[in-house]
């Protein structure tokens, strides 16, 4: 059974994940990314993908699954930002 | 001497922690929050609060010390996002 401090992790786990899809499906939907920090971004994601690639080193799912989901939506984010910078949209 | 996997998971800790910054120094700086999600910085600062707990449970410094200082940066954010729904300036 999963006591008390692996219950907190997981909640922990799930939650820093699953907040980049109300910002994935915001950015999407209008289109604005102008508030949004392209440094913050290309920061974060690069740092998701590492740690993608510490979890398939040590093997753990959890790791795993969760950067995979945050990967996706943070680089749908990074993509609509530098579109936007590149046409000059803001 | 720290591994490969350990150097990985370090550096990681560090890009996904440091990317807040910029995102909280163009949030102040601007005050503009119109395209961020509120209900991104809701949860993820929850989130990361969850971490916290998580990291003092199991007595872990790099946990404690990385989601402490996420906890500010999202946090001041996400007071930004409410002042200007509360004021309706987005």
């Amino acid at each position: 059974m999963m006591n008390v401090t692996e219950a907190i992790g997981y909640v922990a786990a799930t939650l820093t994940t699953v907040s980049f899809l109300p910002q994935a499906i915001l950015t999407i939907k209008t289109r604005d990314t102008s508030s949004l920090s392209l440094s913050m971004y290309s920061i974060f994601t690069l740092g998701v993908l590492c740690w993608l690639f510490y979890g398939l080193y040590i093997a753990d799912t959890a790791i795993i699954a969760a950067n995979a989901i945050t990967f996706i939506l943070a680089g749908i984010i990074l993509v609509y930002k530098i579109y936007n910078i590149l046409t000059r949209k803001n």
